[in-house]
Order: structure tokens, then C-alpha cells, then sequence
């Protein structure tokens, strides 16, 4: 929640310029993402013209990733699916190259797409959310560019290693954390199907307008992965209270039913989805415990409770298939 | 530059409902303003329709100045300055009350103008905000309300108390700001026409389309006041290098020219525009000072540099008419 990096109105006219999207005539530094600085720009003039986000790339992201990221926005884009295009430069790269005071910064520009983050979804909305993410998964099968998950299982046991002996700062019930990785890793479904994965579809990634979705953004943790797990990770953003105590079948079973009308899914992702959703909530718990660990007091950011997800996590654990409403 | 309530989208399309303005169809938070929370928000339907500006007003501001402050938007702008309009409730009521996890805030929706803030602004820029700044002095000759100076004698001495024996841990030069407190106050004109005045026209609250004014925003220090005063406070705004080292004739000459092409200035005001400069530059440095000592180190805001209106203080003593290019 910030804008890091300062660009004075003039060079910023300069930088919107390069993009064929006529002249600046605002820029709002956005309250939005943790790592990155975000304006909305509008533009008015010749050529296309109107509302873009505009992303500067802070060092948390490794910009050797962003041809992926920016590159797969267009596919999908492309193919129909509701996320924003990326706006090219003149030279027709995807992102450029600024000098900030901070030192040099990879920046984009990329389609402004209306729409609200929904905290308390409808099953309505929960449905197209579920179809718009299997409209992603069967467009991403295509996409040329391919890029493992840097949230896999070698992040999992550096969490596990950094987090080590320091657990109990958080809640000593975070003591199993090292043995339950160790198992969700153990017992991780071998031949999943495979496409190019949101792996982080939580609401602040989607937005909405009413009941349809307008845009899913914020790719920076698109991979290529199993698509069960991508639709796993989502039933555990969108069906649980925020502190992970109740579950919402409805949530959950739409989210589901959606993601089936579009792609059908196989007998041995069915069979795999109680698993993926346990290692999913995993994941979170292990980035959150990171942070809420090594996230100086005086940082921008709220810490979020890494217990929402042990909640999870262990809620899946113990339901297995009946916290799923399908049947293969 | 910060959000600091939270509101839940569904929420937030209840509020947005009571204003007759359509329907929401996105809500960001923007990194503006230190003591309140902004979004910038797009409707869509039936009605008005457009894009807006929502403020919810945090603790540090005095809500019972309200009233003036919206109704300050709607008289100008009705007179054809360029400042936002307040959007009214379904009552008529420029502003509302909700209750937040925070506990009760009003919240206020004004009308999205366009344009971005100049860092270096050019002599025609400058030129234009004189005018935009004169036609508020005219126009706010008749409106209704008076609110008194927040930012007044009284306040620089209850700064000047705070910051009792602790100026040096800024810089030993601030020692001498008591002194020059008591000489500014004893020297303040007498007689100096009245209207409302914005009292805080920096480069941050006026927006630019080119090089016109497309709107003048941040009205939450206006008040009853001496018209020289704030043009002489915008002088020391725009026309020096932010560190406050270097003053640009070519701007603040042009500032002033703009000025008089709209609202001719009156000898008294010609004369008592050095020291009236010298004052506001005393203002701002007080403020600055005093957030310097005691703003929390983790505090989500940037500390500004306390001695760039010192600098300009001490030019406006030592050059007096010289900084300005004009005659009676």
C-alpha cells in the first residue's frame, strides 16, 4: 500500500509519450500492491486514449520475469479472457526503462479495467469467478513462454528453515508446520494437467461489476503449474471467512461449478483437489509466518495473520473430499 | 499517503448509491493526503455519471469545519473558478457519517477534475495559477460562511512552545525563529482587504491540463483572510528550488502578473507583500518543525525538510521588495 518511487508530472508526460496513447492528463499514485508503485493515468488526444495503470517495478520483482508476466497478459487478453492488455512503446517493447533517484526501474503500462474487489462475494460472483479462471487455464495451455513457480517446493522449505525455532513467536500450534510440508510435498499428485496458472487468484485480484468479472489482474505470480491447484488455491482465498474459521459452501461449490461449466475437470483432479487446497493454504501460511517474522515495525504494509491459514489448512486436512461439493 | 479506513466494496456501493450519481463501477485507493483517506471512484447508469473523488475525514480533521469547507467548493464553483464541485446526498446533505472499524468518520464525494501537479512549473504555468488563485479572492469576496485561520498567530505560538529548546536538534539556525515569530506578528499589516483564502496553494493541490489550471483542490486550510497573504504564500510556494536555496524571478514575477490580470492589487498589499511572504514562509516552516520533533518514526508519511522555508523566510527579510517584480 504506497508508491515507493517518485516521478516529477513532467517525466511522467515524458514516459506516457512513448506509449501512443495521447497526452497525459492525470496520474493518481494508487493505494494498491505491496511491492510495486501503481498510478492510474488517464490520457486524452490522438490515437487510443484513456484510463491505464501505470506499474514501476520496486526490487522485489526480478524484472527478468516481467517479458512473462506482460507477454501472457496479451495472450489472454487475446483469447477473450477479462484481464488488461499490455500497452506496448512505440518501439513495441513491453516495459521500459527509467533512471528514478532510487536508481533504475523497469516500468508498464497496462489497461485500466473497471470493476470492485468483492470481501464478501455472492455465489453468483463466485461462479464466474470459477469460469473466468478455467477461461485463463484453457487459453494459458497455448502460451508460448513458460516460468516455474517461485512459490513451489523449494520456497516452502526455505520458509520452513527461515522460519525455524521461531514458530511459537506466532502460535505454538505452527510447531506441525515443518511436518506438514514435508507430507503435502510427499503425497503431491504426480500428472496433473498443466497450463500457464494465476496462483494468487485472491479477491484483491479480482474485479467485478455486479455479478460478472471485469478483470482478474496482478499476474506477478503466474506460472506454469497444475491447473487443479490454481482452482485449489482460489477455493481457499474465496470460501472461508478472512480469519479461516467458517467455511462457506456455497462459495466454494459455485467457485467449482463455475470452473466445470468452461473446463471440465478430470477424474484425477477431482480426486486431488482436497490435497492442492491444504498444500495451497500452506503456501500462504508459510509467506505470511515469513513476513509477520521478518517484516520490520516500521514497513508499509499490514502484516496478515498466518493463522487464517493454518485454519485452512487444517480444515482441509480434516475434510478431505466433503469440503468439495462435486463428485467425479 | 495513506488509506487509512477500510471499506468493504459492498459498502462501498451503499455509499456511493445515496448520492444519485450511478452506479459504482470502480473504487481506488489513491496515495494522496496525510491526514484523510481518499479513493478515486467511477459510476456508471443512470444520472449523473463520471468519476469522483471520496475523502473520508480522519481524526486530524476538525469535522465541524465541514460545512464550510464543502460549501467553499460548491460557491466557487459556481462562480466559474476552477475547483471540484461537492456532490450532495440524496437529503442534500454535503456529507455523511458511517461507521467504520475505526469507529464513526463523514465522508464527503467531490467532483474528479483532471490534470497532474507540476514539480517545475513554467512562467505561463505560473501565470495561470496567479489568475486561477485571483478568481478565488474574487469570487470569495460573497460567500457566506467565514472560518477563522487554523494556521494563525495563535497556533505559530503554540508551535513555537512545542518546539521550545529543541530547534537545534533540527539546526542551530532555527534558534532564531522565536524572535522572528514576535517580529512578524508585531509587524503584521493593518487593513489588509479580506475574502476567503486557500492558505495552502502548493504545487500538490493545484492540477494542470497543459498550461492552464484545471482545478485548484485541498481546501482544508481555506479561511477568512487577507487576500495578499495568500497570494504571498503561494509566491513562497512556487517560486523557489525545493530546498528553498534558489528563488525564479521568471515564476514568481509571472505568478504575480497572473494575479493583477484578474484582481489588481492595492497599494497596502503591494507594500506588505515582503513581510506577508516572509510570514507564510514562517508558517510553513513551524509546521514543519513541529512534525520534524514529533512525528513517530514509523508514522506512513514523509518528514519535510524545515529549513527550506527557513531559507525562504530569510530571503523575503533580507531581499524585501527585491523579491518581487512589480511597482505600485
Amino acid at each position: 500500500m504506497a508508491v515507493y518511487t517518485r516521478i516529477p508530472a513532467e517525466e511522467m508526460a515524458d514516459i506516457i509519450a512513448h506509449f501512443g496513447v495521447g497526452e497525459l492528463v492525470s496520474a493518481k499514485g494508487i493505494a494498491e500492491g505491496v511491492s510495486n508503485s501503481n498510478w492510474l493515468i488517464e490520457t486524452r488526444g490522438t490515437g487510443t486514449s484513456g484510463r491505464f495503470i501505470l506499474t514501476v517495478y520496486e526490487e522485489r520483482t526480478d524484472v527478468r520475469d516481467l517479458p512473462f508476466f506482460l507477454n501472457l497478459l496479451d495472450h489472454l487478453a487475446a483469447a477473450g479472457c477479462p484481464v488488461p492488455r499490455t500497452i506496448h512503446d512505440e518501439t513495441g517493447a513491453p516495459f521500459r526503462t527509467i533512471d528514478t533517484a532510487n536508481g533504475e526501474r523497469k516500468l508498464a503500462l497496462i489497461e485500466f479495467l473497471p470493476g470492485v474487489s468483492a470481501d464478501d462475494p455472492t455465489p453468483e460472483q463466485a461462479h464466474a469467478i470459477g469460469r473466468a479462471l478455467a477461461s485463463v487455464h484453457l487459453a494459458g495451455r497455448d502460451f508460448s513462454m513458460t516460468r516455474k513457480d517461485g512459490m513451489g517446493f523449494e520456497a516452502w522449505r526455505g520458509f520452513v528453515r527461515d522460519c525455524a525455532g521461531r514458530w511459537s513467536e506466532i502460535d505454538p500450534a505452527l510447531e506441525a508446520v515443518p511436518a506438514y510440508v514435508d507430507s503435502v510435498i510427499a503425497a503431491w499428485p504426480a500428472d496433473l494437467p498443466q497450463s500457464t496458472i494465476h496462483a494468487d487468484l485472491f479477491p484483491d485480484n479480482v474485479l467485478l461489476v455486479g455479478d460478472e468479472v471485469s478483470g482478474l489482474i496482478d499476474f506477478y505470480f503466474a506460472c506454469t503449474g497444475a491447473m487443479a491447484y490454481d482452482l485449489a488455491v482460489t477455493h481457499a482465498a474465496w470460501s472461508f471467512s478472512a480469519d479461516g474459521r467458517v467455511q462457506s459452501h456455497a462459495i466454494g461449490d459455485a467457485l467449482i461449478a463455475g470452473y466445470r461449466s468452461v473446463r471440465e475437470l478430470e477424474p484425477i483432479e477431482i480426486a486431488a483437489l482436497p490435497a492442492l487446497a491444504g498444500a495451497g493454504s500452506l503456501r500462504f501460511l508459510l509467506t505470511r509466518a515469513y513476513d509477520w517474522l521478518y517484516t520490520p515495525a516500521d514497513a508499509l504494509v499490514t502484516k496478515k495473520d498466518p493463522m487464517a491459514f493454518f485454519r485452512r489448512h487444517e480444515f482441509y486436512r480434516e475434510n478431505g473430499a466433503a469440503a468439495f461439493g462435486l463428485s467425479a
